[in-house]
C-alpha cells in the first residue's frame, strides 16, 4: 500500500481558502483512497520565521482543530506534529552531510531572499533538508505537491539517491511527486487569491458577530441597489457560489440580474450559508479549541504510530553510518 | 561548580601528539580541579567528512579506549558520545533559526573551503551551529579552546545571546572561553607537527613489531655512527625527551655528543621507553578494544548522566518556543 505524505503549514486558523483548497480535498481523497496517509503539522518549519512560542502553540492547535472538525479520520490517517517526532532533526543532520552547499544555494526559497541575506537565518537556508527529512523519515512513496514545490521534492529525491548510492544500500525510499491537478484558487475579499498575507480571507470559525464584519468586508462596486448587477465580476457572488448548491447559485444569479437586490443582501445570504453549511464544523472546532486536551489525545495517537515508522528508518540510518 | 566542556575528535586511534598534547593534560586537569567535566566524542561532526560507518564505529571506540586507558575517571567526568544524545540535533534546528546566514558564511571553517563550493556539504556549512548546540545543550560555563577555535566559541556566545534576547529569558548559558596556554607542539617523525594528515605520527598502541617500524621511520640525518651528533636538531632525541625522565634525557644527550652512538641506538631506546612507560596503557587499551562491551558500558553511564542535563535545557527551550 503506497504511503502518501503531506505536510501542512502551522500558520494558524485555516481560512476558507485553505479549507476549500486543501483540507476538504485532502480528506475526501483519504476517505476514497486505498492509500496510507501521513499528515503532519509542520511546526518546526514555522520557526524559520516567527519566534513567539504562545502564538505557535495556538496556531498548531487551531490547525489540528480545523482538520479534525472537517472530519479527518485519525484511524485512517497518521496525524502528528512534526516537532513531536524530534528524530526528524537527527535525520536532518545526517542528510545535511549528504547535501551539497550549492544545491541549497540554488533553492528558490533561498534565492528569493538572497538580496537581503542578513534577514536569512540558517534554518531558512537548510529548510529543504528538513523537508527532505520529513519525507524520508517516513519512507513516503508519494508526496502531493503544487508546481511551486516541485523543486523541493526534486531535492529530496536527489538527497535520498545520493545517500543510498554512497552507503551502497537502498535505505531511503526515493519518493515520487503527485503533482496536484489545477488547484482551486479561492478569491479573497478583494478578489485576489485568498491569503493570510494579503489579509483578505474569510475565517469561517469566527463568532457570528465578527464573521458578519468579515463577510461585510468583501469589496463590491457602487452599483445602486435598484440596478441589475453582474454576478460574474462580483467577489460576493463568486464566494457564495463556491459553497452553494447549483440551485442556490442559479437563484442568486437571477437576483443579481433582476435588480433591486443589493450587495448587502448577497452578503447576508453568504453569511447565512456559511453558518448553515458549516454549523457542525464550527461547533466541533470550538469544542476542540476549548478542550485542547482532546486535540492532544488525538495527536498523541498519531505520534505514537509515526514514531514507530520513524525509528525503524532512523535506526537503519544510524547503524549504516556507524553511530550504533 | 563551573562546568567545563570539551569535545574530542573521533578521527581514530589517538597518536602520541594527541596523547601528550590533549589527553594527558586534560585528565590531569580533571583530577586536580574542582570543576565538573563533560567530555564528549564528536562523532556527529565526523560525518561532515568521512561517510564510512564501520570505520567511524572503530574510530569512536578507539578514542574512548585511549582516554579510558590513560585513566579518565568516569565518576569525575561525564564521558559520552555526541551521537548518543541525539537531542543535540533538535537544539541545532532551533538554533539554526536564530543564526544569521552571513555569520556562517564568514566562519573560517567555511571560508577555507569556499573556493571549492561543490565539495562543501550543508553539514560542514552549519557545523558551527552543531558546535554551539554541543555547548549550550549542557549549559557549559567554560570551554577550553585553542586560538584557532576562538571564532567558533564567539559564534556560540552570539547565538546564545541572540536566543536569550529574542525569547526574553536567559535560558541558554553564555559560555566563556578558556584559552589554552601555549599548547605543546609535538613533532612528528619528520619534524613537522605530529598529525594524522601528515602521516608522520607515532602510534604507541601498535603491536611491538609494528611499533618498531613506526619508530624506525623517524627521519634522521646521515651522520656516521662514530661521529658526535647534535641532539637539538634530532627528531628522535626530541621525541625521546618528551617521554623520558630528566636523568634519561641527560644521559642520551651525552651519548649523542660522545659519538659512537647511532640513531639506531636512540630509536631502540625510544622504543623501549614507550613500551616501559606505557605498558599499562597499552594493555588497558587492548583490553578495551577486545572487549568493546566494556567501553559501551562506561559510555552508557556517561550518556545517562548527560541526557538528564540535556533534557532539562531542551525542555525549557521547547516550551519557550511553543513546541510543548
Amino acid at each position: 500500500m503506497a504511503r502518501v505524505l503531506t505536510g501542512i503549514q502551522s500558520s494558524g486558523r485555516p481560512h476558507l481558502g485553505n479549507i476549500l483548497g486543501a483540507i476538504v480535498p485532502a480528506i475526501k481523497l483519504i476517505d476514497q483512497n486505498q492509500e496510507e496517509a501521513f499528515i503532519f503539522i509542520a511546526d518546526l518549519h514555522s520557526l524559520t520565521s516567527g519566534k513567539g512560542g504562545e502564538l505557535r502553540k495556538q496556531n498548531t492547535l487551531a490547525v489540528a482543530a480545523a482538520w479534525l472538525a472537517f472530519g479527518l479520520d485519525i484511524q485512517k490517517t497518521t496525524f502528528y506534529r512534526q516537532s513531536h517526532i524530534p528524530e526528524v532533526t537527527e535525520l536532518t543532520w545526517y542528510l545535511n552531510c549528504f547535501t551539497p552547499f550549492p544545491m541549497l544555494a540554488n533553492a528558490h526559497s533561498f534565492k528569493d531572499k538572497a538580496a537581503r541575506l542578513s534577514d536569512v537565518n540558517a534554518g531558512l537556508f537548510t529548510y529543504p533538508v528538513l523537508m527532505a527529512s520529513d519525507i524520508l523519515l517516513y519512507s513516503a512513496d508519494l508526496v502531493p505537491v503544487g508546481k511551486d514545490q516541485l523543486q523541493h521534492l526534486e531535492m529530496t529525491r536527489d538527497i535520498a539517491s545520493t545517500f543510498n548510492r554512497i552507503v551502497e544500500e537502498d535505505i531511503l525510499t526515493v519518493p515520487e511527486a503527485r503533482i496536484s491537478e489545477e488547484v482551486m484558487i479561492i478569491p479573497g475579499t478583494d478578489g485576489q487569491k485568498m491569503s493570510k498575507s494579503y489579509n483578505n480571507y474569510i475565517d469561517i470559525f469566527l463568532p457570528e458577530k465578527e464573521l458578519k464584519k468579515n463577510v461585510n468586508s468583501i469589496v463590491t462596486d457602487s452599483t445602486a441597489l435598484e440596478d441589475p448587477k453582474d454576478p460574474d465580476t462580483c467577489h460576493v457572488f463568486k464566494l457564495y457560489s463556491l459553497l452553494a448548491s447549483p440551485e442556490q447559485t442559479v437563484k442568486m444569479r437571477a437576483n443579481y440580474l433582476g435588480g433591486n437586490y443589493g450587495y448587502g443582501h448577497a452578503k447576508k445570504e453568504f453569511m447565512e450559508l456559511i453558518l448553515a453549511k458549516y454549523s457542525k464544523e464550527r461547533e466541533t472546532f470550538n469544542f476542540f479549541m476549548n478542550n485542547p486536551e482532546e486535540i492532544e489525545k488525538r495527536l498523541a495517537e498519531g505520534e505514537k504510530k509515526a514514531k514507530v515508522v520513524a525509528m525503524d528508518v532512523l535506526n537503519r540510518v544510524r547503524t549504516k553510518l556507524g553511530f550504533r
